[in-house]
């Protein structure tokens, strides 16, 4: 019997209870997941008229618009009664609000929880990555913490569209728990040990997805998509070694798998706001013009600064904070990402 | 000074001669790539009016319409004489016939001469890679031989849109001459000592290909065809570490790099072929309604029965035979895809 068996074989004999907090897109897709992989969810988020609709009605327009969520979904509009007795508590609301939320729920958690992040970037105060916010937050021991991340563009996946994804662990058994409470048909995860690789990818993801929105906005193609996309992960490999990462997790689907459905979306921020840059809006207009700012507008120039820090060169990053920030004109962009002298390909 | 500095202050005093074997579209957009780089080009082909149109007009309006090329490309239509002082000779005809190409050439081309394969795929008679065709056939020292490949679709290049490249020669010296004889500000190649692997990408990438098409043709969105390309680089890999290749070529520009080019762009045959096998086309009507068939089609068997020997598991090929030969309804290939117990995300 081979290990892979062996847990299909131990699957827990009572349904597992999730309680998912955020109501948005991803977290109300992540309860439709978890609830046809068999557990019993129930989702907590700010608009009480987006929670009543959960519960009463099974939708969620303002998010979700036209879906009919699985019957094991409800909301609950106290999130002290909602993690009461989850199994797991997963995370799904915006980066920079995740220990406000999470800190008023610490004694109320069930023991032995396992807490799930489902959110990308860095809390910007602290410089700390996002399950360390939810260990901080809950006072959970960093083994009963797990990363989901993977090619998971929310809408597709709540249509039930086949993907996979990452579960990412410190504890295996932590990881394979996670596992069983959302594997479907469509929705495969896979386990990985490392829980800084697949964090860093979904961090810098944003920042390579504005570079090829750049540049696609300049008119180039996919050769050029697919160069800065390839190289792109080259150098998010550099700093997640220096930073203690698995070289292994880069190319996988937390690492390309993502990158790749990032930039090739038309509904990603960061890449409609890159090409309105590439067509040659300020940072400014480009805002406006996309409704509101993206993640990687807001996180290059601190990855820059961590690599400038560690020592590692990162000419993408460079080069898009160099447009963003510092006046270097667009049509200056993609020599600079070539401007090198020729080498050999690896790290 | 480092190493690439070096490199770089080493530029041979003459300008380089190449000749390019074949006037396709591939051939005559390296010989524009080349004659960008400084060198003086000869590209030959069997067909007399492209050759002349190539010579008099610096036209190619059957492969490249409406480009102009460079002064330093010219044709000519006696094979022999193109190669005869050559230090670069660049194969670019069709896989099956470059050995009776280049058999009738060993005796005419320079003493030191470099061999460059641009070709896809292996010689289906005798399960070669391309360049030791080339080597047989020239009777050239294998490490006289280099491999170009990456995320290069042609007319993109052709249009001087920046891409990336990998030049790959058991040999520095040769793939540094290769790299030095087409590096542009539009062009970049990267040198790799991997040949193995490079070409390895290059046959298999478009079985990969199929699937995302037939995965595209069932509707599937962005995170499907971002899972099969990643999943689908892991088996690659495993076959290639069977093989003997580098595993850090196969998230490069070779491999990952040339495979996302490959799917996301809409000319692509094996993506177009496997779009209509999607909608519910047989192979047959399929290769009918994409005006011939594609590289993928015939390799699927070949690559398969080859990790079937090695004990190598490659799910999505084995997928893709399934659908193309053994009549597996095409709305079971997505389940197919992912239906694994959870596991490991690595090789």
């Amino acid at each position: 019997m081979t290990a892979d068996q062996a847990v299909l074989e131990q699957q827990p004999s009572r349904r597992l209870r999730a309680a998912v907090l955020g109501a948005g897109t991803w977290g109300t897709t992540f309860a439709a997941v978890m609830a046809d992989a068999g557990c019993a969810v129930t989702v907590w988020g700010r608009e009480e008229k987006v929670c009543r609709q959960i519960a009463d009605e099974h939708r969620n327009e303002a998010y979700l618009p036209g879906l009919t969520l699985p019957d094991g979904v409800t909301a609950d509009l106290d999130a002290r009664r909602a993690v009461r007795d989850a199994d797991l508590v997963v995370v799904a609301v915006p980066s920079q609000s995740a220990r406000s939320v999470l800190e008023p729920l610490r004694d109320a958690i069930a023991p032995g929880a396992v807490g799930v992040s489902l959110m990308k970037g860095v809390e910007l105060a602290t410089d700390r990555r996002m399950s360390e916010v939810i260990a901080e937050s809950l006072d959970l021991a960093v083994d009963r913490i797990a990363v989901v991340s993977g090619p998971n563009l929310a809408r597709e996946i709540a249509n039930r569209q086949p993907t996979a994804t990452v579960v990412a662990s410190t504890s295996d058994e932590t990881s394979r728990l996670v596992a069983q409470a959302c594997a479907s048909s469509y929705f495969r995860p896979y386990t990985n040990r490392d829980v800084i690789g697949v964090e860093l990818c979904g961090a810098v993801k944003n920042v390579i997805a504005l570079a090829v929105g750049i540049s696609q906005g300049r008119g180039l193609g996919y050769n050029t998509m697919a160069t800065v996309i390839t190289r792109g992960l080259v150098e998010i490999t550099r700093l997640g070694l220096a930073l203690g990462a698995d070289a292994e997790t880069f190319p996988g689907l937390a690492g390309m798998g993502d990158l790749m459905a990032t930039c090739a979306s038309p509904d990603s921020r960061n890449h409609t706001l890159g090409g309105h840059v590439g067509r040659g809006m300020s940072l400014e207009e480009a805002i406006v013009a996309t409704g509101g700012t993206a993640e990687g507008v807001k996180s290059c120039r601190p990855v820059l600064e961590l690599a400038t820090t560690l020592g590692v060169e990162m000419p993408i990053t460079e080069a898009v904070v160099r447009v963003l920030y510092e006046g270097l004109p667009v049509e200056d962009l993609a020599p600079l990402l070539l401007a090198r002298p020729y080498k050999s390909e690896g790290l």
